[in-house]
């Protein structure tokens, strides 16, 4: 499919600064002299979760094929309407992504770093390594002095990333108790994805039901389009708004799917539009606000190695920034806005062995759906329809090169074509469609673990070999220890320029917002 | 092995600026307020072809583990012995290095954007796409102007990445086009590798005797270490330094092989130290010199995705960079140093689906030497006395598994123990290993091509596996079109701000060298 882009990136497109050659002459040296004094009040930290620069040149590159031209002329690869909001913006760093013991974070321990300024380990939220001393994060801290908050994740509201900014745990696994902080953190506006363990938890987690809690915090929780869309008319002071559609553990659905069901769900991007009117309506203006917003399945699509849900993430997850554009048009000189990721997710690369010097984005517009979603309907329809036929014999046959169904499944849902395939891609489609089907094939362990990791075999292969044709290459199911691009506009942008660590960026954030204690402060 | 650091970068250290969380607000803003009036006299320019965040990442993680740390440890990875001095610098930005045609560049077309600030066809150096109109680069320029020239590479002299800075050619194999505008180029000093074709090159090549014309241009041509280094105490005024060991295709060894024959060989930060010499001396003080270093074979090692000979061209490289720190240490006014790669070769990433979360860079260190060294040597000795025997029944039997001299090779030289690896491991390894002995296996030819690109199959899969049990992946034998970080430090560093595009470095450097015409200047 080719995904489109909302209309308000477009209109706004012209109005960015493309910052390519001029940009440091222009509105970063502007930004140098001027902007020293106050403190902006509307500041906005956009975290792609797993997105490093792989994903984002891959997401450019698609554009370009996407919108008519070819991903061969550099002509295209510059012009503003093929680029992201994001690389857009006149300011640009780097950020190292290693936590306190190891060089690939995950998402627990970055977004620490990010929110409260420290190191720690992996699956730990707003804690020291050794798991004894809470910290504040800068959210919590700006929500003290009077800032609007707000939390908007396109998973669920308790997942590692927005937990790191209302909640201190031990273990991103207590997701009782972290909703239990979220509900107590007093923040304005949580959207996105819901709760996954709000009632029903079991110890060492708490135990709460986190609906009775958020009631009796005063919140009010909308799940309905159109009880979500009227925030936009009649805000109120605390809710959380939930998508319509959870589509898998408690998240919205990636951003190529939603089309399947339009009518049940937000993009991140008017997720993002509300939350900006919940906080910015009645005193909202006065003291300023903190919008956290995390395209969060930018990371799950990575982890599957599924470049064209990855794309269609990162392209949503970019219109949100043109939401935070908007706003920066109306408040330029009030308004900083921040996007990073946490950490590179899957080994992403930019080219492929099969495809060498040449890149074929058009290969990949042919897929419809993402991997989850095909799971969750073709295949677990074909593989209901098949399993008792094939799996009595299954080592014996050209099970795949044979089955009508699953070639026009291939063909109708990824664009893929078995008389496109080489020898050795139709026999990795075999192996990994009897691995699926029947739980068995030909090749050793060893093999089918690398090869699959924890995902659905044929689905996982299908993936792999579109993205390849594609020149898109992935090398791992798990995040990766490449630093990270941050991105910045507006005042105070000028500090996300140049070589950092993960942990500065929220030292620089607390300096900014004007936060009075020096990070990290223990709770 | 572990690769030795040497003693000025380790000295230097402590003079630069650390980086991590103080940079913009020390030596970037200082710049930023000081530096508008003059032109910086000294211009170093070094360039890592191949070299992309991955590579510096993974070489950073490399140097906490060498050093008896344990690439786990978040502290180590941000101790400043830990780190290269190129992300030490306080200016870091980010680069894209597609050319005119492609998303994956070549050295040609990425050196051209850099030295003349126009995209072109990958090939073609210092010419339009079209191969109509030639143009000069900004060294060509600075040299018009009085500026001194060097041009310092570890490949050979006429390669493509030199190349740019003193040649116009349609094609960057017309090695002896090239090398005729070497000689004639005037530049005060060449050096690192040969020259791949000074005599008997064939239409539509010229066919100059470059040894000839370089003597009647007044060019002393020097290729013994006694003679070379004599240069640092008595420096001529145009000399052309050829390394005396030259490895493969008239480059310098690999860093890694270096020790093989210590007497025959300069490190690439030893060839820089004399072109600062021969630069520095006489009138070069007067209107200054812009020097560019390649570190070539970085490219080489990931287009054989070998990470150790990776790393240790890296780290030579870097100690190149500390040749440069040193002498602006001593002219810190007037000298501005540059880094950046050109394009990211081998699709290398910091994670893989072996280790999933965790890094391993202990397990790479048991490598002795280069594939291309191993390959040579001893590779060569055990294929001559292994081949008719086993051969001519190749398919039958575990060759590798049962031949003793062979897996003594793999630990001996690589640290690569048959009992460590899983039974997947195994059978790529024997399979490889029935290729490369006897030219055929059990595996399909498509498998063949993706798993070996064109290198030798028991050489790439030893590194392969060595490098996955690292957690280092690749995804290619060729270029990838990921963006690139620059790295700045000295008077006008502060333009290496943000993000841009590869022709935007040219029109930096000639803005900063007082280069009195604007890019592109045709010929």
């Amino acid at each position: 499919m080719k995904l489109k882009r909302i209309m308000k990136t477009i209109v706004l497109t012209g109005m960015v600064t493309f910052v390519a050659s001029a940009a440091y002459a222009g509105q970063g040296k502007k930004d140098f002299q001027a902007s020293h004094s106050a403190h902006p009040k509307y500041v906005f930290f956009f975290l792609g979760d797993g997105m490093s620069q792989s994903q984002i040149q891959a997401t450019e590159a698609y554009l370009t094929q996407s919108g008519g031209g070819s991903a061969r002329e550099a002509a295209d690869l510059l012009k503003p309407e093929n680029r992201l909001n994001m690389s857009k913006m006149p300011v640009a760093g780097i950020q190292t992504t290693f936590d306190a013991h190891a060089l690939m974070t995950d998402s627990a321990s970055s977004a620490t770093a990010f929110a409260s300024g420290i190191k720690t380990l992996s699956g730990v939220i707003g804690m020291n390594d050794g798991k004894t001393i809470s910290y504040k994060s800068i959210a919590q801290l700006a929500h003290e002095q009077g800032r609007k908050v707000g939390i908007v994740t396109s998973v669920s509201l308790d997942h590692a990333t927005p937990a790191a900014y209302y909640a201190s745990v031990s273990n991103r696994g207590y997701m009782n108790n972290i909703a239990t902080q979220l509900a107590n953190s007093g923040y304005e506006f949580f959207g996105g994805g819901g709760l996954v363990r709000p009632t029903g938890a079991t110890a060492p987690d708490t135990n709460n039901n986190i609906w009775n809690l958020l009631s009796s915090n005063g919140y009010e929780v909308r799940n309905t389009k159109a009880l979500i869309e009227d925030l936009l008319i009649n805000p109120v002071d605390k809710v959380v708004a939930i998508n319509p559609w959870l589509q898998d553990a408690s998240a919205m659905p990636y951003a190529i799917d939603m089309d399947q069901q339009p009518d049940e769900t937000f993009t991140l991007a008017e997720m993002t539009e509300i939350a900006i009117e919940v906080l910015s309506a009645n005193k909202g203006l006065k003291k300023g606000f903190f919008l956290m917003v995390e395209g969060g399945k930018i990371d799950w699509a990575c982890h599957a190695n599924d470049a064209m849900a990855t794309i269609g993430d990162m392209i949503d997850f970019d219109d949100a920034i043109a939401e935070a554009l908007a706003f920066y048009a109306a408040h330029p000189r009030d308004t900083l806005i921040v996007v990073t990721g946490d950490h590179e997710t899957g080994g992403m690369t930019v080219g492929h062995a099969t495809t060498g010097y040449t890149a074929y984005y058009d290969r990949i517009l042919g897929q419809k759906n993402s991997f989850q979603y095909f799971g969750a309907n073709q295949w677990a329809a074909h593989e209901a329809a098949n399993e008792a036929a094939v799996c009595p014999n299954v080592l014996n046959t050209d099970n795949l090169a044979t089955n009508t169904d699953m070639l026009n499944l291939m063909s109708t849902e990824f664009g893929l074509n078995w008389n496109d395939l080489n020898p050795y891609q139709k026999k990795k489609l075999e192996d990994a469609y009897d691995m699926s089907l029947c739980e068995t094939n030909s090749s050793l362990p060893s093999e089918n673990t690398l090869l699959y990791g924890g995902y659905e075999p044929i689905i996982v292969t299908i993936n792999h070999i579109l993205n390849e044709r594609a020149s898109i290459g992935w090398t791992s199911y798990s995040h990766t220890g490449v630093p990270v691009p941050v991105f910045a506009q507006g005042r105070e942008a000028e500090n996300f320029y140049g070589f950092y660590d993960n942990t500065d960026i929220a030292k620089k954030l607390a300096r900014i917002m004007g936060i009075k204690q020096s990070l990290p402060v223990v709770k």
